[in-house]
């Protein structure tokens, strides 16, 4: 099976990832089991969360020894109770046991990042506000941690650098204006890229409305600055998209949707996070 | 300067994780700020902690641009308050953004790590106890993430599969008892590599001492098991080293340490983490 | 000096392209020239055209040998009568000729792709319409040649499939309709991200602007049935962005943007063309 | 299949290639349409012309999708009429669209070489002489366009740098003349391996006789001058092979092959180009 | 099947060498055998010898074409007569072609290093000498070489600098001392990895019991002063372990062993050797 | 300094092999000696031998610091007595010391070949018959092994199966005969490229000279054998070269080079091999 369309990056990530663990080679299970050892490896939850990384999993085994058979047990995005079954890999304990590491790191670690983003969107059940990632993710893992948060319910900002402007204060400063900033911009890029301003104050805000940008950002903002803000924007462009970032917990969300923003971003969905146990246990099949 | 003495796998890590964030390009900076404008960025931290990944974040600056100048202001290691300036790098603007991102999360990441192992270090003051770290690392970033253990006061487990033994439940299984594992490993491996054999229980103790492991972990035992465990180990083979793993925490590592094992692995160290946070502000120096 | 802010990628296509001529190595210059032989390379063009690629050029010198020095004697997007010399390159004569080919047939390319660019641009001369180009660019040049289309004036459409969603006729086959195709896309893509739909009659056209595409492609349409399209679009959303495409020659553009459509996007941009024909002539300047 | 023996570096290239197009993803693709949809696809040619690359296009699709099938419905080399279907392509919707622009780029390429080459042989109908390509090949494309020049029914000159010694006007300076440049030549070079002089006038043309050169070629020359070079190669050594460059159209190939050189030697067969039209149809047979 | 548990690396050489060999491409094959031949190739020894490498040529054929089939004939190991056939490899001629000489160049090599290690190892008959390899390998083929060091009966000394500690004069110098040099290495290393120290001297055995060593190493010792060097460490440390390095031949290899060292050392298994004569014979079985 | 012309693949593979050997970090010298140590390093000969491989050895620290410095002590294709100083390497006695080891490795290796080669070229002193080698090189090794026969003063085969056409027994059989082999090598190759026939009877060597070989290999023939073949192809086509091959010793050269061919083919130069013994000798120059 497949994970993504085409994932060829993502089969060399993983070839780069095992040699980082196997190096010369696993001198322990070369050693100690037989080569045609073959053996049942159960892939359990050690608390409850939400699963994200199965076809991910399945891919590391795949990449190692494409006879191992991985069957999930569960559905990618469900939350699951300690002790469940999520998949089960069987084949050649040796290629197994090679992969292992691998497969549950990797497991472990989308699975948490799904966990904290599902909390988040369930702050904001019934609310029209979308909740959205950023770039503080992972170096070498970012299509894998924004994959796990759309698992999670959430959806992604831009991928990089590279498929939207974002007009920061540094580049506001280097282009002497917003009004500059957003007019060579617009110059430069396809008609099919849009521009987001990240500002500051309500002064901020009108000079990118000025400026003709499609999204603007309200970093760090009070409640209060955020509605007039809102307010504003709307009024004057309804198709702008308003966005707020800055110090977003699960205690303050709720509110900050409530001013009316049409999206939240959240940088500790990714930049810090809480892995959810999983561990794989093996039974022998076959003595080899 | 150098991060590690042969840096070459490094820098090209940070070649790749460079292109997954600027991919076909910065289109932001491209075309808001002149390609000859220049600025110094302050790096400083927006929270008390360890700072670990200094030389790492350097070497991102330069794969980036050979002319960029970084200087930190304190010692790698050190714990700093909130508002610490942590390094200045200058020149050109387009490539200190280009590199910001990459730089700080990493340096974000491996902070956050070194400041968790400092305080485990800090708990076990004034014993002779070892703390080291695990296999569970982000994939692609073990070198890193060691590294930052060693910063945060820590020391190292092994470095993967390839560097030294360790018998796991599995293997047992798989070569039909702790004896036949290590026979078959001793025969198979360098004489200048060590075997470790995971132990849950006195009987597997003892077997792991009459099979001659040179190091024997006691994984997930009480804290009576443990001091039985030390006490029978010692008394046989001093110059056995005993590892104590499973469930650590600040508040049970001392009680564990006290059991009388050499080292204590603890998986937490580098698998769930705060990233430490930390921000760069630009000023311009040059026009452009 | 840099080509594009972050030139990496760029480098290691140079060096397989090197390898591709170089190979196991130049038996000619390595044989009959000394190794200290010195010359300076005299760059001229040898009919008129829009000169596009000289940093281009010139990184492919310093990839070869960074002693070179390249010297421009135009400016990049200048359009340059016949025998007008562009650069100087001078140092190691085996070094110079080692990159003399792949220079000269990067330049050539990326001037005769600029030389018609500007052509189709200089026919829309007073118009607001945007020259595009589209994706039927050569394999491993696309960043190269959308670069030679903004040097010789035109803008770039999506840069590939993953910075813009473009809807075509197989896609809404697959989805069952525009509406569901753009929904899906919708909730699937960043908010940074823009939809554009891919139309070939008014009904089409009614249906993309119900959905709420950002933009509207108008395929290979008479004029006539393009200006209603305009109408109706701009009647009722004029921040949607209109398209035309297809079967647009020097002679038709002009006609096509009278229509009042915001962009024209051209495949034969890149996807045939004539080189722009250039040379390099040595003088010796140290005999080695 | 095999495209030409062992194809790596075609696979390596491909992959390059489809990551250029693909990068962080095809979001249109995996946004609107069903993981499970499958498709036929339908290639057909849009104006007259030679077929080449249809192998090529069949590891493209391979690559991406080992499942999808690729059935040519007419041979390479096949000269087609408008409207001709080329091949079909089965399987997955999602890959089939993944790999569409790559596999139709090249295969239009490639075509549009082999359609011009077929022109200029045809010209040398019932001659013995050699029609051949030059080094002036799009960078990372030689070995394909290469390939297409012979499709065509041309033949190739050499390959690189690498596998033959090729003196120019450059070298001669640089050895101090024709003969000392031979001379180094072959006492370098493998026995296996040819040297070929670059000549600009009769006395070149007696000098790289006296050196022993294995190929003397006539650049530039007026017909006079090659009908008078040849006679005098011919009548002294026999077994030199000769021939012709510089300024080869179809109106003077004929011409040139009358003067009795060997070979002709055409840039303008891979750096100026003609696209042939080519597109992809997709029918649904599996709604997925 | 499969080398070493996880051969991804050793592919990717396999891969390297071939293009090393390959190159632009098998132009006798391409061009004088029809694509659809198939032919059956005979690989024999042509001199007696320790057979190492099977699967190692069996992957290399693996690589250059799956479908093509391969039957060992003898087992990894045997010590085999002038005139038997090691292995039968089937399939397309072209492809057997591509692979053969880099698969018998690796049997060939692989096979003489295991002839010789044999030799050595049948000196030591009855002897608990364990004879093993050093770091003076071939760029590129360590593990490779390592390996046919165990199928002759030998064992490894470590795999790099990176898995074990080795204190050699340089070190000792640089750190001022044998027991400085010690204590470092033990606080920075995991307490899974050793140290072993070289030692010229009884001074130095003192010095390095002293500081802790795991192995100590004596080099170019007489066969007097290493007797008295056993005597001395068995005495105080008797789990040191004692490896001997200089000088070793088949001659002097016994006389050292009964100095009661547990190790031997021999650098010429690897860094000189014949390569056994092996060739393939080629019986066609399908015309084309 | 330059080794080649375009040295990137040997960077590259340079690298490959210092990862093999350095891996996850020099533990011994990063834990031992201090980061500012620096030294001076005496590359000397341990025995008699001539000398190839410097600018290679060069290469190698430079990779691994250009900060050092590389003084050579003798010129490249030396004879040198034991003892002779070879070269001197200064700076950072951490990248010494990591770079030691392959530097040592290369040029031993490439030594051996040299003065292996160099006894069969004195063994030829006065003849006119030129002494090459074969495609029997190490894997990975091909360009560096060439370089060295050169360097001992013989000669190149082919570099590889693309650069010439060498027809063996299986392409006859293949082909059908020697004509029809080398009629359809010839209409397949650029007319740059020559064409081989090994031959095992006068028989064959008749076809050869029919079917129009550019060389002919007399492959294990009698030396009355090869003096009537040799005869019978000089006489009938002087410009054909012709190749004895097989069972040459420094016994035989002589009597098979008086035969009158004019080039010997030696596997022995490469495939099997004596490292000429080299060793560094470090002396502190700063303590660090």
């Amino acid at each position: 099976m497949t994970f993504n369309g085409y994932d060829e990056s993502l089969v060399e990530s993983i070839r780069l990832w095992l040699r980082e663990d196997v190096g010369s080679g696993d001198v322990t299970t070369l050693s100690t089991i037989p080569a045609g050892h073959e053996s049942k490896g159960i892939i359990h939850a050690k608390e409850d969360g939400v699963v994200a990384g199965l076809p991910v999993s399945e891919l590391v085994f795949q990449v190692v020894d494409p006879a191992l058979t991985f069957t999930p047990q569960v559905s990618e995005g469900n939350f699951v109770k300690k002790g469940t079954v999520l998949a089960v890999v069987e084949g050649s304990t040796h290629r197994i046991l090679t992969g292992e590491r691998l497969a549950l790191n990797l497991l472990q670690r989308l699975s948490g990042i799904a966990t904290r983003t599902r909390s988040f969107v369930d702050a904001l059940e019934g609310l029209p506000t979308r909740l959205v990632d950023t770039r503080k993710t992972t170096p070498g893992h970012r299509m894998l941690e924004k994959y796990a948060v759309r698992v999670g319910g959430g959806a992604n900002h831009r991928f990089g650098l590279y498929d939207a402007v974002m007009i920061k204060d540094n580049h506001i400063k280097g282009a002497g204006g917003i009004r500059q900033a957003v007019e060579r911009a617009r110059a430069f890029i396809p008609h099919t890229m849009t521009i987001e301003v990240e500002t500051e104050s309500l002064e901020q805000v009108e000079e990118a409305l000025e400026a003709g940008a499609d999204i603007i950002m309200l970093d760090n903002m009070s409640q209060d600055l955020m509605k007039e803000a809102v307010r504003r924007i709307k009024a004057k462009s309804p198709h702008v998209t308003v966005e707020a970032s800055g110090n977003v917990s699960l205690k303050t969300v709720k509110g900050i949707a409530a001013c009316g923003v049409d999206v939240i971003s959240v940088g500790r969905l990714t930049y810090s996070f809480d892995s959810l146990d999983i561990s794989l246990d093996l039974n022998a099949v076959k003595e080899g």
